[in-house]
Parts: structure tokens; C-alpha cells; sequence
């Protein structure tokens, strides 16, 4: 593998896309280049005290700034794109998070629609201690502080949809996009199918960290310094965003009701398993079925994300995933690090 | 503490129960007894060789027998019962498991119904190594074999139900019953709710190990000899099943859809934390929605089981719950084993 | 066809029953016996004025009180019940509707759970004019009042339920119990699947008028007198509550989410036509996909119940359903209307 | 009211638009103009016999072509657009049905994902009797002939989308788009929420008729030759596709699971209804509980499609819905008729 290209995006506050799909690309790569990027948070870098409310400063439907989108030299509808996490660094010592009206599990929303008034809009400023990995929760209504230690990810990964579609950076479905799964931290490599020419790649949405499910609708969301490196496998396709740690493979579902994301990141993942190994169907089910954990992303989204997830060492000797995608992007993660 | 009662029972084959209430006591117990039990699998024994079709050998409905009920004195509506794994052993070196027409989460079935024809029925039998600790699973179209860590667990644990109800024992609801969570595993406590007098609480259809979301609907199912300690909490309403590892705290819902399980063991556990810590719900609400864990327990069953799991040293420092019930049953666990 | 047989049962306070299952048969009746019962509204009474709040008058979980159940003499699993409804009328001259809280379609609940508080408990009574046929409503906050044609319905229709299970009257399911479809009226035959020896058939729950899904989870509840013919159709078995009216057949599902109980009534729609006509499933499922009514009965019970309806006079000639039952039953109603 | 301008538009075949936003218009017209509309079936015309199979003849994504996107001058965001069907008649005497592979109610999906295979594709030619007013179905299996009465609809009338978006004419969703509600038929006024400058009005999909639910995915689907009268409401805000008829108001939702499209569209019926009459929201909720039919449009596509519907004459007298337009269009509709 020759030097990498390197290219350095901090977007003007003009600059970001608010979809998938449907915007200009800001650059246009080869294969294997490290992006250095900078990711502005979900709020447009608005919210940035307890007095700042969403529904005061935020512009519907401004919301939620995507980097990019890049478009991939070769990429075609059949390839994959994989996409390595170098390193996601908060870019501020502070992260903010908030209730939002009638947005978030625990709240009746517009499509679960009920009579009932929202609930309190209040905002939560998080500090971010970088040296000590730590995010600090200051409560609102008494004195208690927790320290929870940082895991930053990306909330918002994805290539434009196909069938024709724009949509909303804000959705998670096939494209990827808003995901919001821990599991998008460094040291991984996310497997997007592309769906047009170029595949069109954005992200953005940092998070200093994530419980599972994003149970209020919104994380400890931050800026990101981020370096991913994206490559592309030709004649590949992928039907659901899937992701390959040192440890695991795992597959991603987005849908409503949540059993159809878990049913599709399942069925995605006895497929993988299959095909890989050479197991039959019914084998990977069983085997699958006492292996696999299940890790919720987001319950909050306009589909929900479920994620199954498989230690790579308990499956059989298997051909690596995308011929060693992977290793090969660990080791140039590696060079790149210097 | 004086000396706790120890009480044995292995169920005759006529002896078993299939339903949650409606069924005499087997055995009256004081708080705080030590039940050592012998739990059938979920097939009632009768699945011993791939030859053994589910369809053909059982004899519906009499699945998943439940070694109980114990009348527990003094429990009363409104109490909490707290049930301590003192160990769950596997009693054979082998466990069975299958696909059954129509159940399980990767087929149509007699509720999500469609005019597709069931998946072919087969059986896995898994070599147990209870020395090694390790599953065995063999393929049936091919001669893969892999080697999974046992982690044996209980997937049914309950107690009567209210309203009147009797419950079949492949149903998990707010009432404990087929949950299906990996959880349920030797070291944790849980706390179920009582809803008539004497509790009525049974257990059985133990897993050597189990998938997070059991998609296949059957896991690595085997008999097990199981230590449990059950005590009495007077007074202390618990809403929905809760656990307690060393480690972690636990809140369980069981419901369809699947987010409507997700967001009853949410609530219950912003509840119990808010509750127990004095922060008030809505920061609560905010911190877990950054530091909960959402492990997948069944979608296969009546109910789909979700569980909501926080580090307890992640929590502010709370009064222990339920008084330090769990820390109490693991020294009397202890003291137990000698 | 012999004289019919006349059973009249008033229950007294203490002789309702709470559940499907579970319950002694107040009285043994031969088939075709004509059953003119009483039936309590679903408070038990109690709600007698606006300032009768559910939550503070209501014994719970002592809500929606039976009638029966009624043992049929030689009735076994694998038979079919086919109850007639000759006559359903209000026995008072207003009813009683409510919210509940947590209760209802419009509202968060104990299930789809969230933090918002209840919404305002309400109660309201509608005048019945039984001679105009007329429901008449007067608003709470304001000084409206809005005359609806009376459409009296039993709520709630059911047997014992299979699998050992004992379920709340409040619960409908393959056994039907508290449907809640507004076709359940005089002059429809109801089939219902036998699960234990003698059937156990109860009903209760009258509605004086019900919108399609009870979207506030309260009708017009009134008591009733009401006058049905219970048969036994040998050897036809029924898996999910089917109608007939003299225009239409019908099937219902009950279950969650709310596709689910949309799946299970067409299928067994398609099913039942099928096999009524020699038609294939698949031209059955097409021939029902551009005929069938699809109403909704209630989307705020423990399962929800979707209703599909297709016209007798668009199907092809098929022979008459359970060998023409609801003909004779009709002609039965006719003789002891005299 | 002046001469209303008449347009007439039959795209030619490179000329229809597969998306809701996202097309350049294809003509711009005054509020009130007649648009004469051909519009093509949604299998593009690929499908004319039993042999043309779905998954052969047609070319994903290009399904369910509209015709349009209308830019109507004036339209702004917070606008209502008022779309009268004057008339909508079959253009040919036939239409086609099928299965389609991994698509309907009664079949897993690409979203209930399921490990079982696709049931058979078929193909069903209807004839239609445009002077009987009747669709013929013959079954492909056996002999059977049904004739049902002809009801034309259009399955798919929308707007550019809100937040951005280019949604798929596949889609339903709160620009109204594929919601497959027979109640979209001649007389109708369907009032759809403005999102984008001009409103971007597109219209396809023709049905001869269809049942509630459009089961198996796809209705009689034919090209037609309609006729429609669109008006523009200056500010006022419709947040779910809403229909009046001579008889009744309706509101719409469309999401997953099905009960979040029934509450969507109940909470506007309430809503609209409470604004309208001056009654309270609880009011409106218990008046509407107990007066609403609730015909489902579709289970089968990306969202699903309720219906809310309510007689107008059930109302306490209200101020007419949109300063009267329904009734106004229906006039006018007259008027061109001549």
C-alpha cells in the first residue's frame, strides 16, 4: 500500500449538510484516504448552557450537521464502503445533553401521539475531562455529581440512500446515518453498501458517550476531532450497515417496531455467519442463537437500531470479513499514527 | 442469622407444574430457607437426540415444567420476594436445542402470521464439559463444531401472578415467569413482586448458556441442580422483576412491542435509582439515558423481555436496595457453601 | 329441531366472575339452550355519576364482571361454541364512560410507559333513550350535547382458554374475552374454539355504543339484558373468535402490536374462505385483499383486536359456514321472539 | 368565482416521477386550477398479463409513477393544499394484481425479516366493466369467478416532503404519499400541509378498488383518467393528510407499528374536531371514542395507514372545516362538470 492521501475538513458554519443524499460532495477522495475531519454536535453547536433550550435555539430542522458528504472515486451501487475509525476525539471540554419536547423513549412523540403535555425541557451540561477519560453529570434538581468514563462514538454515519430518496440526517435505515450505537468508536471499521456513484459519504453526531438506546433521545453530544480512514471493496454489497472490531463482527437493523431491527441485524448476521463460514442457514440460526449479544443503539429515533453482535473467536475458522478489511485498515491506522 | 433451613426437592415426573398460580404448594418455606431443586428442561426430558423432534415428543402444553411453587410464610401483597442464585449446575453433559414450527424470532408465527411454511424442524444436541465450562456445538449440514463458555442460567423464574390470572409458564410478564435473560445467573439476587399470599414462587428451564434475544427461541436447554435462598422483603413493592449482581442493577420488562419491553424496564429502573438516591426523576432519567446498558433478553416469547442494567458504582451513593438484601443473601450463600 | 330450552340468570352482587377460566359454572345447559342473562356493566356498577372516579369507587382488579360461565354439556376441545345473539338490551336508561388513568389509546399507559404524569380523570354519563334509540352525550367543559344511534354490544365474549390458563375478563385473546368490536351485536353468531370439557362460556361488558378501537379504553357501559342462544358444533374446531352476521363472515385477532392482530384475522380469514370455497390460499389471500372491511374493535386492551369482514354475497358459492349455524340459529331467535 | 383554468397533463413515458420532492415541476398552476391527470399504474404499465412477473418486467426502484410534481403558485410552508377528486375512472378494462416477493401483510418481509422463503409470485389480470361498475377476479388455481363492485381510488397523493427530504412514492408518510385509503375517492377533498414553496403536488397510483389493509400488498391496479380541482388555504397548517367528504371529516396517520398510525390519526381527529367545535380536548376524546369508524388503508407498506373517520352530522354544529372549502369545491366540481 503506497502513503496515504490525507485530507483535513473543518467545515465554515455554512458548511455542513443536514441530509443524506441530496447535497453537493465537499471533496472527492480515493479509496484509502484519511480524513481528518471536524464534526460540529447534534444542536449546530447551539445549546451551550443549561439555559440554552432546544426549542429555543435550535432551527428546525437544522439539526444534526453531517461532515461531508465525500464522494469515493470507483464507488458504485454494489460496492462497500468501509469506513475505519482512527480516533474520535472530543473537541471541547464540555458535552451538553437535554430533553427534548415530545422526543425520547420515555414521552409520548409525535408518532406515538398521545394527549398528554411534553415533559420539563432541560438541558445538562456534562464536563469532559480528556486527560482523565472522564464525563462528569452535574444533576439539576439536588447536588449529586457521577463520573462515568468517556467512550467517544459517532451518532451519525452513512452513504446516500438509494431508491432515489433524501432523507433526514436525523434517520437511521438502510443508508446507516443517525445509528447512534456505542459501538461506532475507534478501532472499528463500519461496512456501508453503496447505493449511488461516488456513495457519498458523511458523518458527524459525536458523542462523549452513549448509554444503550439513547433512552432520553439524546447523548453527552460534543464536537469531534475524528480521523477515519475510508476505503472501498468493489463488487461487495451490503445490505445493513455492519461493523468489524479486533473482537467481534456485528450486523445493524433500523425499523420500527423495535423486533423488526432486531429481526433484521439478526437475520443479517446468520447471513454473514453463513456465508463466511459455510455453515448452513439453520446452523448459523442455532449456533447464533446461543452466541450473540444484542445490544440496543438508539430507542428514540424515527427508526430504532438494534445490534447483533458476535465474538469472532467463537465462530468456526472462517475467511475474514471483506477479504481482511479490517487488519488491513488497523495496520494503516497504525502507520498513520505514526 | 441463625442457621438457615436447607430444604431438597426433585420433582417425581408426575410432579412438575406448567403454570404460574393455579397450582398447590409443594412445600411450605419460611424466609430465608435454602432450596436445593432439580429443574427439568423445557421439553420435560423428552428431547434427547436430533431424532427427537419437538412436534413429536412433547406433549403440548405441557412444556417447560417449573419445580414449585414454594408457599413462602408470611408473604402477603405488596411484599418482595428476594431469590438468591446460590449456583445453577447443569445435571447432564449434554443439553438439546431447536427449531419448533412458528417460534422464534427469525420465522413467521402463530401471532406475527403469515402464509409462509414453517422452517424445517431440527434438533442440536450441545456437549456439555461441565470440567472445561464449555458448550459444544456441532453443525448438522456440515462438521463445523465450536466451543462456547457455558454460562448456565435460569430462563424461567416467578412468582403467581396478580389479577386473578394463571399464567402458562412460557409466558414472562410483571409476574416473573419466561424471561429468558442470561442474567439470571448464580451470584445475582431477584426480586419479584408478591401478589397473593405465600408468594407461590417456581423455577426451572435452565440454559447452559443463551444468546441475548434467545432468536431462535430455544437455547442450550438441560436440567440443572440448582441452590436458591429465598427470603421475604415486608413492605417493599417491586412493579416488575428486578436483579442485583455485585456489580450491577437490574430492571426487567416484558411486553409487545419490543420497545414497549424497553421502556418499562427503563422507567422502572430511572424509577428505582431516583428513588433510592433522592436525585430526582428527571436527572435520573438523564444520567441512566447516558449509563444504561440494554442486554436483549427474549423476542421469541409471549412477551418480549428487555432488561435495563446500570454499574451500581456508577450510581451516586445510594442507600443499598431493599435494605442490602443482596449483599445479606450473598453472605448467607457463603456461609452456605462453607 | 325440539322446543328449546330457557335458562334466565340474574347474578347476584357476589355471583360474577372475573375471569376466562378458573371460575365453577353457575349452571350446565344442553346445547341450544336460550340463555337470557344480565350483565353488569364493566365498573360493577359503580360509576353512577360524574363524581364516581374509577380509580377511587372501583375495586380493582374486581372490574368487568361476567356472567356465567355456562357449562355445555357435551362440549370437548376440537368443538366449536356458536353463541347467537338474539337480543342485547340496555337495562338502564343512561351509561357511564371515563378516562382511566394510564388507560386508553390516547395516553401513556402502564405498558407503552413513559414519565409524563396521567391525564385528568373524567368521568361522564350519557342519557340512553331506549325508546329513540338514542345515545346522548353532554360535554364536561362546555355546554355541547350530541345525539349518536344507540348500538348495543357486548365487549366482552369468551370460553376458557387453552394451555392451563386462567385470564383476566379485562384480557382478549384466541379464547376471545374483552374484544371489544362494536359487531358483536344482536343478530351475529359468535364462534368460539373449545379449549376444557363443558366450554365455560361467559359474557358481560355491554356497550350501548363503542367507536371502532375505543380510543379513551371506556364506551357507553351500561348493563344489559341480553338473550343468546348457545349451540355446539362438534368436531369444528376455531382458532380465533370468528362472526357471522346474515351479510358477512368474520374473523378476529388479538394481540400486540397492532399488525399482529391485523395478520391473525386475515389469515384466518383467508383460511376460512379458503376452505369454505376450494379456492387456493393464495387466491383467497388475493380475492380478500381487494374485498375485506378491516375494523378495528379496541386499540387499548392487553391485546389489541383488529376485525376482518368481508360480504357473504362477494364470496363465491361456498357451503355455509359450520354447516349453515347461523341460518338455524337465526330461525331459533325468530321461534322464541315468537 | 371566476372561469377556473383547466390543464391537461398525460406524461409521455420518460416522464413521470418516482419521488415526493426532489423532481422539477411539470407545470405551475393557479390555486384552483382543473388538472385532467392520466396517471399510469404503479407497475409503470410493465405488468398486462398472468406472465409478466413483478421481480421480471419491472425496474427498481422505478415503481408507482406519479404524475406532476404541481407547483402551485402562492403555496408557502403553513399553507393547506385542498385537492377535490372530481372524478377518477379506470383508463383501460382491465387491472393487475400480484405477489409480490418479500412484500404484504402475509408474508415476511425485508423488514419483519424472517429465514423462510418468499411465497409463489402470481400475477392476476381483473377484468373491469366500466358500464357494470364491476372488477372481475378469476382465480389463478381453480375456476371461481367473483364479481365486485368498482371503486376507484388513488392509493398515492402528496407533497414535497418537510426536513429536506425526497421520499420514494412508495412511502407514506405525514406528506401524505402511498397511504392506499380507499376513502380516496371522487367527492373526496383530501387537505394536505404545505412543506416547500409551491407545494409540489403529485398524484398515481389508481386503484379500481381495494380492501381495507390492501393485504397482500398490491390492489387492482390500473391507469386513470381523473379529474381534480386544487385549491390552496392560506395559512392554515394541516399536520396529517386530512379528507372530507359530503359526510364525513378524516384524519390520517401513517407509521410503525400500526397502533402509532391509529393514534396519530385519532389525536388529529380530536384535535381538529376540539378546534373546530369549541369542545375541550377530553371532550372531544370521550365524544370521538365512542362516534369514529376506523378503516385501516394499508398494512403492507414502509408505514402503515389508519384512518379516522367521523360523520360530519355527528358533530355538534360546527364552523365547516377550512372556511368551507369542501363544500366550495364540490361546487365548482359541478360547475365543470357542467
Amino acid at each position: 500500500m503506497s502513503e496515504r492521501e490525507v485530507l483535513s475538513v473543518t467545515p465554515g458554519t455554512d458548511e455542513y449538510v443536514w441530509t443524506f443524499g441530496g447535497a453537493a460532495p465537499v471533496a472527492r477522495i480515493r479509496p484509502g484516504t484519511v480524513l481528518e475531519v471536524f464534526t460540529e454536535d447534534c444542536f449546530a453547536g447551539r445549546v451551550r448552557g443549561t439555559g440554552d433550550l432546544v426549542s429555543e435555539v435550535c432551527d428546525f430542522p437544522f439539526l444534526n450537521p453531517q461532515t461531508g458528504p465525500f464522494y469515493v472515486e470507483g464507488a458504485e451501487p454494489g460496492d462497500t464502503l468501509a469506513v475505519h475509525f482512527v480516533s474520535i476525539e472530543p473537541a471541547r471540554d464540555w458535552g451538553a445533553s437535554s430533553t427534548v419536547p415530545l422526543f425520547g423513549a420515555l414521552t409520548s412523540t409525535h408518532t406515538t401521539a398521545t394527549l398528554q403535555p411534553a415533559l420539563p425541557e432541560r438541558v445538562w451540561i456534562w464536563d469532559l475531562d480528556r486527560d482523565r477519560r472522564i464525563c462528569r453529570f452535574s444533576a439539576a434538581d439536588s447536588d449529586h455529581t457521577v463520573e462515568l468514563p468517556m467512550d467517544p462514538m459517532h451518532g451519525t454515519v452513512g452513504v446516500a440512500p438509494a431508491n432515489l430518496e433524501v432523507r433526514s440526517a436525523l434517520v437511521p435505515d438502510a443508508h446507516g446515518g443517525n445509528m447512534d450505537t456505542p459501538e461506532m468508536r475507534a478501532g472499528v471499521t463500519c461496512f456501508l453498501g453503496v447505493n449511488v456513484e461516488g456513495a457519498l459519504f458523511s458523518l458527524g453526531d459525536g458523542h462523549a458517550r452513549q448509554g444503550e438506546g439513547e433512552t432520553c433521545g439524546v447523548a453527552v453530544e460534543t464536537a469531534m476531532n475524528s480521523v477515519v480512514i475510508v476505503d472501498l471493496i468493489k463488487g461487495a454489497a451490503t445490505p445493513w450497515p455492519r461493523l468489524e472490531s479486533d473482537s467481534h463482527l456485528m450486523s445493524t437493523g433500523s425499523a420500527r417496531p423495535l423486533e423488526d431491527a432486531f429481526r433484521i441485524a439478526q437475520l443479517d448476521l446468520v447471513q454473514w455467519v453463513s456465508g463466511a463460514s459455510g455453515m448452513s442457514e439453520l446452523d448459523a440460526y442455532q449456533l447464533l442463537s446461543q452466541a450473540v449479544e444484542s445490544p440496543l443503539a438508539n430507542v428514540c429515533d424515527v427508526n430504532y437500531t438494534s445490534v447483533a453482535k458476535v465474538r469472532k473467536s467463537w465462530l468456526p475458522a472462517t475467511s475474514p470479513a471483506y477479504g481482511g478489511a479490517h487488519a488491513r485498515l488497523r495496520e494503516a491506522a497504525a502507520r498513520y499514527r505514526g
